[in-house]
């Protein structure tokens, strides 16, 4: 079966049982994805902090406290367990990449899941738009800029961007679209000329994989829930678990919401 | 002059002198107003949650660190006096209410600044829509309700809402542009039954002034930033300050934005 049509748990199911290993962009499109930053919970009010202060990056979905591994936002999922790839940070540097984090996972982490901007390409599909890292199956590029993240206790560092390359006549169609999912990142931070973030070279990313920008084609950027990954090198915690970029988990939330909390 | 056309500095000049005391709505009206919560820091990551899982009552606006009295979106101001009346909590109790909190202020203190629906009043005005309470140069009537906010440590409590009333056919015109102002609590999260709220009676607001509501009104409800006052006072915390209900800051953000973090 196509895999952007399984539902939220088949996805996690496969991601859980090393069915799916890859990128998550695609998968199970009907549904929000999220990136994970755990923190030992001495770290935490400064990590929520640190996502307050800059919304356009790090839009919560969920915190889920220390001691629980299930998210209200994915109904049987483990947090441990059902994103594709971690990332594992030790004495303030990357220390490695696992498949399943259940062996390193500690009681007093808690983890927080922020919107990824996978959840608004379905939209962008529909509207008959093509997301080439879609269409080369390759994972979004991703790219550190120079636009700083306002800083929270030791949290601070560099605006992280995903990249889609568009025609001139597209971008405020996708501009409009994606807008209206907020809680995903919402509308692009910068259309064009990458220099002006301090990007040398789009062939290039820091994160995930390059894709093709054809001639007359224009850079897209949005700000990006990896961005919270090139802030714990600046905080230089002792011990932090992240996804790693590009594979999300699948939550149960639909794209266009309604999200928890929407009504209080 | 019209202290509706009040600079934000005007405004929190009269009100740190003492020339105004009463509520702000209708205050320097450009400016985005703020609710206060001030809590010891020990409490801060648990409140700060709170305000994560319930947006719609409490979006946040700013969180000034313990040992700051003079926020980013106040330039030159002071939160111990800028507020024109403010409510003084200890041991889990409503002590009392003062207009000067200098002298009660405390350096372990982590503030949070709430939007305020006054902010999206004279958006409402300028569309011909009539705001009562401003009419009736009365304080806006608020209501504890029966829903539930989303815990959050020992953040939890009843929904508390304001009510503006309006005509049948205003009601979409109404939503749609209070539905603008997220920041400011946005669309109305009820209109009609008060008793589906579990508010019996209108004409008793919990906090504020009743206000006229005509044959064929209909009372229309707003995520009111009073909210945590009665998650407070379910935490019983040993202390905390917050603004007196309709007692706000007046911010230097416009209303409509941008607000600061807003490209991170």
């Amino acid at each position: 079966m196509d895999a952007s049509r399984w539902s939220a748990a088949e996805a996690r199911r496969a991601i859980r049982t090393g069915e799916w290993t890859g990128p998550t962009a695609g998968l199970a499109a009907a549904h929000a994805q999220a990136n994970l930053v755990a923190v030992p919970r001495e770290h935490a009010f400064d990590f929520l902090l640190f996502c307050q202060r800059n919304p356009r990056s790090c839009p919560l979905l969920e915190v889920v406290d220390a001691g629980r591994v299930e998210p209200e936002c994915a109904a049987g999922g483990d947090l441990r367990t059902d994103f594709p790839r971690y990332r594992v940070f030790q004495d303030g540097a990357l220390a490695g990449e696992v498949e399943d984090a259940a062996p390193l996972w500690r009681d007093d982490l808690v983890s927080f899941l922020i919107g990824c901007s996978f959840s608004f390409e379905a939209p962008l599909l529909a509207a008959g738009l093509e997301v080439r890292h879609l269409t080369e199956r390759r994972n979004v590029p991703m790219y550190r800029t120079v636009r700083l993240t306002r800083r929270a206790g030791p949290f601070r560092g560099p605006l992280v961007v995903s990249m889609r390359p568009f025609r001139p006549a597209e971008v405020a169609r996708v501009s409009e679209i994606t807008g209206r999912y907020p809680r995903v990142h919402g509308a692009p931070v910068h259309v064009g000329d990458p220099a002006a973030l301090g990007i040398s070279d789009l062939s290039r990313p820091d994160y995930g994989d390059a894709v093709t920008v054809r001639d007359g084609e224009v850079p897209v950027f949005w700000a990006c829930g990896v961005t919270p990954q090139a802030a714990l090198l600046a905080a230089r915690l002792p011990f932090a678990i992240t996804h790693a970029p590009g594979h999300m988990l699948v939550t149960d939330l639909p794209c266009s919401g309604p999200f928890p909390g929407d009504d209080v």
